[in-house]
């Protein structure tokens, strides 16, 4: 019996009941990911149906980049405002664009989030204004926060500029921030108006950027679609190149991947404790903030599943082979794995990365679950771990830089 | 066509699109909503059922008591204390109960939630934990907020303390802020995991409070049933006189239809612009800032409500005895509707509270809404307002004080 069934009976047995009523409703969401190019090229129109309302009534938009975007690209806010202009009787810029500080960090104070509130309430932006946000993950989860929280929800476009915020941490109904130590502990689950994939975004990532949305490709193929983990192998070579062609095909299946987990797993704001896409992240989420941030999501996140696979390979649901050739892709797209992270150990003698684990349960609530491939293509759950098994797990391979030239 | 169908067709024009994904899905929701009588005394089992894991694993509990309560009922927090403890193998308090202030002052500070946040971290709270909050609908607005921030939401128990709360402002799917001067301006739709109406709560509320669900009661009779409003009518000597079983039939009845509509408007999250629910609210909140919240939303509620009907009256949709016979029932009940602020002119001789009918657009976003019963039980929406017209209906007539005593 789950726990909201419980809920349904809970009125049965109890002697101290005047009367009770049952609340049962869905919400339902929907928004399109749609991926482009060049959104804000004066004949590309996707974004004006996106923002533009139906009856023609004018729309009040408000953008925010993010400064490592603007960086890469310092014409972009100038063309955000052209395009604007263009369309002016449909869509209202409130004001010029406004460039915010990327990174992580803007996830660790809530006065930056709160100062984005104030911002968008002195606007007075309403329910049915549109708030576009370009940017990473870390962006685009503080500012979609924010977003969230005024009037209860404005409506929001996200248009992720890294890998990892394509295929993955953008597309998804989740925002936070990173409050006492821990990574989101803050934050609400919310679906955005729309994402807007704009693949020429990538152009301007560094490589470290650019490979980072790689291991959340292996993830999800690990445990939901065989097929496409061989393609990733495949690919590895190309990847490692840098092969924007493979990055495309890389990102858009991805992004299916998840999106169709979120849409069908029938527990999409994760009131449950299991969570299958979560496969390498208790690891993850640990290694950044042992490495205080040096170790990347992406980076991180390939270490994880490097760790979980071997795991996986040494309670026996997966071969030793299949582990093998996991860490050599990860290697072939040019991830170190072996990192001085892993090796810190705590005054016990525990290696500090396993409090990993105490926390990522503490984030999930209840048992802990851990989503490990059983075999590659399907999900398997434990909810204990060796840790003694497990620190060996630890032990990761250096990568031979030879790789990249495959 | 909706906006959201929009959404659907939004690839079909565009030249520019390489790949395109509809994510759709829906978020089931239910909690139950509990009524009882001393929720706290040894023998009642309610909250037991509601807190505990079916699992039988230990459930760490917060409990928060809002000062207006814990004034009325100064033994509450030791008698909290014990039923806990007699359930220790069972649930956990992890701290002994904390008194918050009350009062919609708490709604004012953000820094009073992120306060309320930090404690929640500080304990280690998982997304299985339970916080119980106890008190009027500010309290439970702004530390449910708290609430449904932290890991995305733990679970929140919500024990309404007033007429208001317990038909109406506790048991729905909203929290919220007052952030640059607007009522609600930042907040979320969250669902509670429980509701548990402890009606003895009420034994503790002054005469202004005791009274200020009766308006709500009315608001939803008027556009949701016509017999319910009949019956209230018939109900009003005896609620003007602090009737105990009266007042319980109002709120539950109340309740129930404030939570079947939420459940079957399809629109839980108001994504649309229209919220019959807030029949009588525009000029409402206006009052409540206005009167720098000397005027409860209760009481605010009750004017809004006659100056609506009025309106109603004045376009032909309610026969003008209704107006009558409503603007009596209220007085009867205990309200005094004639109050200074209806007359409060702005420069231009504009009355000031019109300018609610603004800051109510702004807060549902896209046209302006009104929704108001035509006829009685039935709902009609109105989109433009004549202001001369409205102007006219601010003159409400005086309470006979005699009334109170028919």
């Amino acid at each position: 019996m789950t726990e909201q069934n419980r809920a349904n009976t809970v009125v049965s047995s109890g002697m101290n009941i005047l009367h009770q009523i049952q609340q049962t409703f869905s919400v339902p969401l929907q928004y399109p990911v749609l991926f482009t190019r060049k959104a804000f090229s004066g004949d590309n129109e996707i974004l004006e149906q996106v923002l533009a309302s139906p009856d023609r009534e004018r729309r009040r938009v408000m953008v925010y980049v993010d400064s490592g975007v603007d960086r890469a690209f310092p014409e972009l806010t100038g063309d955000i405002a052209l395009w604007f202009a263009a369309r002016a009787d449909r869509l209202d810029l409130v004001c010029e664009p406004e460039v915010i500080t990327g990174g992580e960090g803007i996830k660790n104070d809530y006065r930056c989030v709160m100062s984005l509130v104030d911002k968008l309430l002195e606007y007075h932006l309403c329910r049915h204004s549109m708030v576009v946000v370009i940017g990473g993950g870390a962006v685009l989860d503080a500012a979609g926060f924010a977003v969230s929280l005024v009037h209860r929800g404005l409506r929001l476009v996200r248009m992720p500029s890294t890998t990892l915020a394509q295929n993955d941490a953008g597309i998804g109904v989740k925002n936070g921030m990173n409050l006492h130590g821990g990574k989101n502990t803050v934050g609400v689950f919310a679906a955005p108006h729309a994402v807007v994939n704009d693949l020429s975004l990538l152009d301007g990532l560094s490589d470290t950027d650019w490979r980072a949305g790689i291991s959340e490709a292996f993830k999800v193929a690990m445990i939901k679609d065989a097929a496409f983990f061989h393609e990733l192998c495949d690919l590895a070579p190309a990847l490692g190149q840098r092969d924007e062609q493979a990055m495309e095909r890389l990102v858009i299946r991805c992004a299916e991947l998840h999106l169709h987990h979120i849409a069908t797993s029938g527990d999409p704001f994760e009131l449950g404790s299991a969570r299958p896409l979560d496969f390498g992240h208790w690891s993850a989420h640990k290694l950044e903030s042992l490495s205080n941030y040096r170790i990347g999501h992406g980076h991180a996140v390939a270490i994880g599943l490097a760790i979980d696979t071997l795991y996986a390979a040494r309670i026996g649901w997966l071969p030793p082979q299949t582990a093998e050739t996991v860490i050599e892709a990860l290697h072939t797209c040019g991830f170190d794995l072996h990192v001085p992270e892993l090796q810190l150990k705590l005054g016990d003698g525990r290696p500090a990365i396993l409090q990993g684990l105490d926390e990522f349960r503490e984030h999930l609530g209840g048992q802990l679950t851990l989503s490990l491939p059983h075999p590659i293509g399907q999900t398997g759950e434990i909810h204990e771990v060796d840790e003694t098994l497990m620190t060996e797990c630890l032990n990761l391979p250096q990568r031979n830089t030879a790789q990249s030239k495959n």
